[in-house]
């Protein structure tokens, strides 16, 4: 067999797996597509695994049988997770982002494909091995985050609303009390958006107390589900308050965050530095 | 040289490039990488380009010069496109999706990675040569959406928020009557969120007369940035009422939606059937 050709057929069969990443292709698929014996593809398949072995940035599960077949599960490796956090750390230390309230600005990270993949892939590579069934956040700024932690993971994402919409149909609320604002809220989920007994990973953008966060345990209770981790981009460190959830993942921390001195400190947490 | 060598830097070089698409990659990353000349690895992606030549989906684009390198840009083929949103349609158009309110359920869909990155993929390619600077949408239900179509465009998302945000800084907001509710509300944008003089690309899940639409047409005037582009999802064509913005390009088109006799009509839009 003529090796170009191998390598052709390897190329385009990387370029199907990765653009379908955690979804199973069955051989079958393949050899068809590249009018190839299935036994060529297999091959094929142990030449491309050998390939990625050693990149970090994603492997090949193989899966036996009659629905077998091959998926691409993208990764990010640990080296390269711990320099990105660094950097994003050191793009929100600076004074520019303090706002009025003694907020952080960080919506334009959040909001960057760029930044939010690498951070899907960490936030996927903390929890793959919970098994989620579904990512859930709550609107609106956890969006993009908990989306590209869905996609890495390969599952479907729900999102929380506040108040009830008209568009998602009968609906479950619950009130809590959110950390920054103080004030008694309220946030609703859709019935049909969750199936009980669905693992469930939360994911948030920003944690102060944890009020928000507790508040979406507790309507997960409603729908009988089983949540196996939340995680949050960053908490903050700068009130001596203990927190109300445990148990959370966090990749960043903001350790001071002081106006009048045009003070801003975030850090990788610990697990990433 | 050995060719199962070149198959593996192929193949590794396809993995770097995928997982950052639309970024460019100097070719001395790749060389440096691989320990390979800067030659060698000229060579290889011409054998790259060769093979995805005709896979349409996805391509890469290579700038000559100093601060040349190379990119992945993903694509999905026409064929592709058509026969994916003819199956969406197909989803959709299913008695057990119609609401109290005369509303199609979608938000399963609107969340589900699987779904959005070819629709992501669709919005891209309809809107590539306007060359976008940034996909700017309104919360909530749009965002997945907007966030999928950016990163396929290798551009930045924003975010209208409903209502003005302390975490956002100083805003501008506006007045506008949304179609559904005919109820006059407000949107707000952080002012650092968009630079004057950006190409736009507006990105929402449904039109119905297109309040929201010319909403934010109007609140991108206030940024003196250029709308080069509106993209929904679904456009309803249940009312025989005329539009009030003109020039978006729809995926889908609701055409029939009757309670009494359960009746949901959606299919692909004419330039897509």
């Amino acid at each position: 067999m003529d090796k170009m050709k191998r390598a052709e057929r390897m190329v385009a069969a990387m370029q199907i797996l990765m653009s379908k990443p955690n979804i199973l292709i069955p051989l079958t698929i393949l050899a068809e597509r590249f009018g190839a014996a299935k036994s060529t593809i297999s091959e094929d398949l142990l030449a491309l695994k050998e390939s990625l072995h050693s990149t970090g940035q994603g492997r090949l599960e193989t899966v036996s049988g009659a629905a077998g077949g091959v998926r691409y599960i993208p990764e990010i490796s640990r080296g390269e997770a711990r320099e990105f956090l660094k950097e994003l750390s050191e793009r929100l230390s600076v004074k520019e982002r303090i706002l009025t309230g003694s907020f952080l600005y960080m919506t334009d990270l959040l909001y960057d494909p760029a930044v939010l993949r690498p951070l899907g892939l960490i936030f996927a590579g903390a929890f793959r091995e919970k098994k989620p069934d579904v990512v859930v956040t709550i609107e609106t700024k956890g969006i993009p985050l908990a989306l590209v932690t869905a996609e890495a993971l390969g599952v479907p994402m729900v999102i929380i609303r506040h108040g009830n919409k008209v568009t998602e149909g009968s609906a479950v609320s619950i009130n809590y009390v959110s950390g920054s604002s103080k004030r008694i809220q309220s946030m609703s989920l859709g019935r049909r958006a969750l199936e009980a007994g669905k693992r469930v990973l939360l994911i948030d953008d920003f944690m102060k107390a944890g009020g928000t966060a507790l508040g979406m345990v507790n309507l997960m209770q409603e729908f009988e589900v089983n949540v196996v981790g939340i995680g949050v981009l960053m908490e903050s460190l700068t009130e001596n308050e203990p927190k109300i959830v445990h148990q959370y993942c966090s990749l960043l921390q903001l350790k001071e965050l002081d106006p009048v001195h045009g003070l801003a400190v975030v850090t990788p947490s610990s697990d990433f530095s």
